[in-house]
């Protein structure tokens, strides 16, 4: 059967979706039935270069076809693509998007729409490119009970870190990134964590059945990181990475993304330059973990394609379709959350400094699990690895020893990911 | 809407579907609309615990209940599983299964079955546990064009070879594989390679939309793997591994189980004692690694109740459903394949020798990546790692080098894989 579909936007994702389309739509019938077809597609500036493409300036033309039986959204942007999204879904069409900013901040909104009119929103390129996350963990784990997911999602600050590993500095870092195309020229949105950000409220929305947009993802970017974290991490076998964990305890949720010492045995660590990883931990399953191109136009072509060809699929029978959305669960205090911690703090190179430092730590009942002393003229640096502790009270105990006369410059903490496996809270 | 379904086996498997249906209703109710409910579970011997389940010892209970509406084939073996299977699909009844052998042995019996009635046989439990890997290369990757699934899809060996890097005799890993409940009191299936091909016959059957069966794929287990070999892996900062790939060249498929060496840097090489883990690799996703628990009662039936749920969810669709074959590929045929390999061979130890065994391999134009030499005695051990080359060429350099006097013992290879990405024939 011929479904024609249409395309908001015709840039390096749109084009590769409509070449997709042509070039595998035996595949796509073979498995569907169908035969999906770019009837029209909407771009800026009609006499640009659109091949073949059937284009237009007129989004009018596109939401009162009748004949056009999915779009989907690759132009980007919050304005005029979030209008337009919400506009054909009020208009019964259902919609495939690719825009992570758009679903992390105005997902409510959108899939109430989607609802009102009985048809579909799927965004599975929104999150991680190519890697099918969103289908795994509503169709795949259905029953799982997923309360943890752990993802590296960001292939800039991911290819960064790794440069800084084999020695390049932070600049000459993300230069390198620039140049090969995998960093924007302002990278802000990158190495500030605020892609990332959006990437876990999406990931953690339907992971955990409640909403959680940008503005409940606690980030930090980068900023924080130095070439000394980067050596400490590899004297302890560990590489520093930004690592988004979103956690369910207890009923509430806690969603953040901050640069993180990862363990070489974790499968995160392995992950390769701009490659994501994301691991989902539940009940039933014990841990999945998911890898692949988390960017790249043809990636992301082909993750929406998928869902166009599942919206064609399943239109008509209510299966997992629509808004994950069925509770919504609190934010878990500022604070509760637990982890091992990565410690670092310079201080006065006197006998009993040590001492001091560590019996904040104690008092606040957070106990060493390792320990490694630098000396540099008058002053040491401790590293220390912390057991499993509430943030609330590490900080705490930080605010403590900032406070000592014998403390040179204030304590810098990171989070450890270091065991596989489900037990405890926190970010393991 | 109320969904009666059964069981076939109320083992350990199927005692936990029952589980997941129940403690789950609530989770799959909002997520498809439908409550599944086991109303009968077929099993030997009706006097043994079975809890609250509605047991029966009589098939007919189940195929001739007109109310029912899925059954999930958890009790294994060939027969009567794969009779009784048959005589549902005949009946008009959608069937799950988690039984690899019968898969890959009766695939495309069952699957004709299934299309004759127009009903689902769906079969993710069956291969790799709760890794939803069916489900991600026939929905998410259906525009991707894979040509390579590369698998660690056998716990008990690759627990056995992490053991063995560790230090321990093959005998003594397997003794601690079988004290832990990972391996069989009769391990043959597993470490003969015949779980492993199973799979992959599966999995490529899936991936290429061809028939592969058991007989098809090319299997050898840990028979031949060495202490030494072991040893040198470590060497060359590589692993020993059990290694599934399925190949499609050219419009010729080639499916085959070994050991091989695996670069520490590879996603397959850090896969945990009895996790599972496989690698998508395609045109528009470049490559794609799923990794998790490839075992385990629960973690199959989360696979065995997404499976049941998602053909409750889309009967009558026509989407994705039934038989993935489409076309019948040839075989390759046997020294097409090509891959770096690890060559070991005993040699006199005399001048010119080496330079003997690099012309064998040069004449064939196998050409050597790298090289380590280990006296002991009177003798050498050459350990070569050679670039690409078709591993018929290489057999050939290896039988003349066998039949050199200076030769002390038959040479082994191993194939080697390497470098990430998406490039050439072969293992990499």
């Amino acid at each position: 059967m011929d479904v024609p579909v249409a395309l908001l936007g015709y840039g390096t994702v749109g084009s590769a979706v409509d070449r997709l389309l042509r070039e595998q739509a035996a595949d796509i019938e073979r498995a569907t039935g169908h035969r999906l077809r770019v009837v029209r597609a909407l771009v800026r500036d009609p006499d640009k270069e659109h091949g073949d493409a059937p284009v237009t300036t007129d989004f009018g033309e596109i939401r009162d076809d009748p004949s056009i039986a999915v779009v989907a959204e690759v132009m980007g942007g919050l304005e005029p693509a979030g209008g337009y999204v919400l506009e054909l879904l009020r208009a019964g069409k259902p919609v495939v998007t690719a825009n992570k900013q758009l679903v992390a901040r105005r997902g409510a909104e959108l899939f109430a729409a989607a609802a009102e009119s009985g048809v579909q929103l799927r965004f599975e390129a929104s999150v991680c490119g190519a890697i099918p996350v969103i289908k795994v963990l509503r169709e795949a784990l259905v029953v799982s009970n997923v309360h943890r997911v752990l993802g590296i999602v960001n292939g800039t600050t991911n290819f960064v870190l790794t440069e800084m590993e084999r020695g390049a500095s932070y600049d000459e870092a993300l230069a390198e990134a620039q140049r090969l195309g995998f960093a924007e020229a302002d990278p802000t949105e990158d190495v500030s964590g605020q892609d990332a950000a959006a990437k876990m409220a999406i990931l953690a929305t339907v992971a955990f059945g409640s909403r959680v947009t940008l503005e409940d993802v606690v980030c930090e970017g980068l900023e924080r990181v130095t070439p000394a974290d980067v050596d400490a991490a590899r004297e302890m076998d560990m590489v520093v990475r930004l690592v988004g964990a979103a956690t369910l305890v207890d009923g509430s949720v806690d969603v953040r993304v901050r640069p993180a010492l990862v363990d070489r045995a974790h499968p995160l660590a392995g992950v390769d330059g701009a490659f994501n990883a994301v691991m989902l931990q539940g009940d039933a399953i014990r841990e999945i973990t998911l890898e692949g191109p988390g960017a790249g136009g043809l990636e992301t072509a082909s993750a929406v394609v998928a869902d166009m060809v599942t919206i064609v699929g399943t239109t008509g029978t209510g299966f997992l379709q629509n808004d994950a959305c069925w509770r919504e669960l609190a934010r878990l205090p500022e604070g509760e959350i637990a982890s091992p911690f990565y410690v670092r703090v310079e201080v006065a190179d006197r006998p009993g400094v040590l001492a001091l430092v560590a019996f904040r730590l104690a008092a606040r009942g957070v106990s060493i699990a390792r320990l490694v002393q630098h000396q540099s003229e008058q002053n040491a640096t401790l590293h220390i690895v912390t057991h499993e502790a509430p943030e609330g009270r590490l900080r705490d105990a930080l605010d403590e020893i900032d406070a000592l006369q014998e403390t040179r410059s204030k304590a810098s903490a990171l989070p450890v990911i270091s065991d596989r496996g489900v037990a405890g809270l926190g970010w393991r």
